[in-house]
């Protein structure tokens, strides 16, 4: 295996521990927290959980003396998108369980969930672990998105902890992976097995978020690489002063990767998808409001600029919303017919619009050619629209220059416009992780460790104080159950961790909504630059705008 | 204006300097070199360039006294695409004029070369230099790809140069501005003008290079921050296992670019137009080879991996490149029969299929929809085929594609195959320059400085000795018409720098040609990460792998 210069030079930074967890790792204990959330649902998840439900928020204390020392046995699995920092989650098991006891063990499942069903695994060694530490990626042990959710998945997968003799099971992963740990949690429990589940809050969406999980990881990586690029871009635009940019970032569920690059870096627009829903938006509301920013500067002789495009826009779109749920529902109650017209894009159309209700057939006939197109062919194995291949970026920008032909025929628009567009988004999951994310993760796998430790099955590791120096850091666990809320899944009310989106009201979009209308008409782009791990302390350790305006410094 | 943290800090960087350069500027003098080079052209050349052709590469020397005091007037202009570094070409000439006498005065052209002929300028003065010393970008005084080339233009250029009191213009730009260059101071020089023209060799495609012009600015930089992405996407490949990447990266005419960032990630194909225009190779033959890697892989269960390609592909596959001239001229000569068929793509394609000749009609019908369309509808001004906008990458990965259902037709092919693509470019050309390219681009305006001020004129800035240690640089002047051969352009004979190709028996393309069978089959991606201006040296100051395999260390 050959490495960059980076890469080895990087394996050798040591992460920083909040001042509880850097001492003696076998001498931590838990204290409980009494919280005074009253959870509103309190009585449902009770009678859904019945063993799991109800335990308390922990945080770590250092006590006198030595209290773990058993050696441990420990699985773990990484479960759906990459985020930068996974490996590191896994070298702060791996080294706690050691200082704990060097006959611990740790095992990584391989390719996923999937890799427990299969009883697939990898016992974790310092030489190997050594050239994972502080790099990007999940390709030490590989993830998948199967779910563990039914009965016999769950009992399938207590069999092989049971036969691998594990003391416990750490599910690195986002809200749906959480929330199936939760049932894996009360499943065990069921059987009377003392088999701990723990979680760790994963996902560069950053959708993973309560009070006390102020972050998930990979978030801080991934916005800060897009907002490099963004810069950059930005910086192209200006020097170039020739073309419109519209970038769309990734981020399906929340737009808070979007929300947080606008405030690096100070576009010229950024489409809040949670805000086009709360004001109940049509997608043409979204291109007008566009397209007078492109006017005004165009009359203004800025003929260049920048747009950020949330991936998941147009699902919040509602409009949008149920032209796509119509699109699949009649796409798969008529799949022969569909099949019989493969390669006649037009007469698919045509019958679509036909078929479609009279708004979504207006709707539909509004769109593209190549979107309609999308909306047609591109589906995933179950014959649904793949939100995710759709060039929402793309559909933006040619909206916008009808538009503008329009203002340009009425007399009110005098500027050109030229324009490409940018997806960003596997550029930025498996970047190295910045010196937060790196520091975050290791310390998020000594918590899991103490979690284990402690006996504590069905929490999730929660570090809070994040946006202050990492030796003030509070780590702790909170139980997953504590996190959920119930929510119709196929009909059926079911607990869930519900995904954190953009509040309206919060910090980073007030602060956004305050300076965006400055932003849009002046160029008043800043440009973040590459992540830095080796610089002076501002550089490198700082963490997301969104973490230090939610948080305070 | 407001900053970034890294922008605010890296302003204070100090550029290094090659040792004759640092000491005292006003004591540089030149010393004449005899290169044995017998320019294989020297008649023809003399001929067209009698007052300039034949003078001798000259190197910097300190010299024991002060020769230079004289305050001089300078004006500068950025030609053509972006590349990082520029700011500190000008924070370059500014300091060192500066230095030379306090009185110096330094007059930025605005928008390009049209800003000469406009006669718009902006004088630069401390303040506003120190704003953007270390920055990537070219909007300090903006950009523009106007060309000074008829005698109407050089004279309109004397005449500003001339009201402006200016000593000397200099002209940092690639291969083409340099040439115009060339042809202005012959023009100043028949005109008995004292006026010097200085040109300094900038473009991130790297093919402005000769023994005396190692790397043009800018290169650097690009091909790291490329490379920093598609390591982010090897990794994510490698993690996810489940999608084959197509990355086409800027580089229109030559693959230095491709070059450079196979060799820093090291991903599974990597396809240089040079090699496949020197092989004769069709279209087909390309994907065939790249199917073949696939296949290979995915009977391995490999069902991952990344493609390279660079920007120009196509205009080098000679099959393709007759068609779009066919295409030009067909669609040149029928204008408005064209138009009358706006938004009928059908028609027009079956046009053009009767239309074209036979050979090209063949190669037409074999491409996909969306590229025929693109072929047809995306043109520029003059009503050619935009090539930069045809989207080789997605014309890659659907030819592919269809290659492989044809492979698993026969039984040969049992992988999956699915994947996505990604273009690279934009996101490269303002990022802020590498150590390497700041400490170059500074170096450089200082070189132009001492050749100013050596009353030199048609001259290159030229540093030698780039693949060592910035104190150990030769740094020089080389006359531009020394790099000059004649080309046919437009029907006629003229001297042109000719652009520097990818050379096949040169030590990148052969160290790549020697691993690529490995990395094709094995995955052997290397993650270089993004780039660093603060850690160890020998993270943040060393020159590109191209450079010093063609160097030496």
């Amino acid at each position: 295996m050959e490495y960059s210069i980076l890469d080895k030079i990087r394996k050798e930074y040591k992460p920083k521990l909040p001042e509880c967890l850097s001492r003696d790792i076998s001498a931590v204990g838990v204290e409980e927290v009494n919280l005074d959330t009253q959870h509103p649902e309190k009585a449902k998840l009770k009678e859904i959980m019945p063993r799991t439900f109800g335990k308390k928020y922990v945080k770590f204390v250092q006590k006198p003396e030595k209290i773990n020392s058993k050696p441990l046995s420990v699985g773990f699995v990484l479960s759906g998108g990459q985020a930068p920092g996974g490996h590191n989650v896994i070298a702060g098991i791996f080294d706690s369980l050691k200082k704990i006891n060097p006959d611990s063990r740790l095992f990584g499942f391989l390719g996923g969930p999937q890799g427990i069903l299969d009883d697939k695994v990898m016992e974790i060694t310092k030489e190997i672990i050594d050239d994972y530490r502080n790099t990007g990626g999940f390709d030490l042990v590989g993830s998948g998105r199967t779910k563990i959710e039914t009965d016999e998945e769950f009992e399938k997968s207590l069999q092989v902890c049971k036969s691998r003799k594990l003391d416990a099971l750490v599910i690195i992963g986002g809200d749906d992976s959480n929330t199936n740990a939760a049932f894996l949690t009360e499943y065990f429990a069921a059987k009377n097995e003392n088999i701990t589940v723990i979680g760790v809050p994963k996902t560069i969406d950053g959708d993973l978020k309560t009070d006390l999980i102020e972050a998930s990881f990979g978030f801080d990586t991934a916005a800060k690489t897009y907002s490099e690029l963004i810069g950059n871009v930005e910086r192209d635009s200006k020097s170039a002063k020739k073309y419109w940019h519209f970038i769309k970032l990734m981020g399906r569920s929340a737009s808070h990767i979007t929300l947080e690059c606008a405030l690096q870096t100070q576009p010229n627009c950024a489409v809040i998808s949670e805000e086009v829903k709360s004001k109940n938006q049509s997608l043409q509301n979204v291109i007008d409001d566009i397209a007078k920013i492109v006017m005004q500067r165009g009359n203004n002789k800025e003929n260049f600029g920048v747009v950020l495009i949330p991936e998941g826009l147009i699902e919040f779109i509602p409009e949008i919303g149920a032209l796509i749920k119509e699109i699949n529902k009649l796409l798969g109650d008529n799949e022969e017919l569909i099949a019989s017209m493969v390669g006649e894009s037009k007469k698919q159309a045509l019958w679509l619009i036909n078929n479609l209700s009279p708004s979504s057939s207006i709707v539909f006939s509004s769109l593209p050619k190549f979107i309609k197109e999308q909306l047609l062919m591109d589906r995933d194995p179950h014959g649904n629209v793949q939100v995710s291949r759709i060039e929402t970026e793309k559909l933006v920008e040619s909206m916008v220059e009808k538009r503008l032909l329009q203002l340009k025929q009425a007399g009110e628009y005098k500027g050109k416009f030229s324009s490409m567009t940018h997806f960003f988004g596997y550029e930025g999951r498996c970047a190295f992780p910045s010196n937060f994310d790196a520091d975050y993760c290791y310390s998020l796998g000594y918590c899991a460790t103490a979690l284990i430790a402690a006996g504590l099955t069905g929490y999730m590791t929660s570090i809070t104080g994040l946006s202050k120096p990492v030796s003030e850091w509070v780590p702790g666990g909170v139980p997953i159950s504590l996190l959920m809320t119930t929510e119709e899944r196929k009909g059926k009310m079911k607990p869930v961790i519900k995904k954190a989106l953009v509040e309206l009201d919060g910090a980073p979009f007030k602060t956004f909504a305050k300076n965006r209308d400055e932003w849009a008409i002046k160029t008043s782009f800043t440009y973040p630059g590459a992540i830095q791990y080796f610089g002076p302390d501002e550089v490198c350790n700082k963490p997301t705008i969104t973490l230090t305006l939610e948080k305070g410094k």
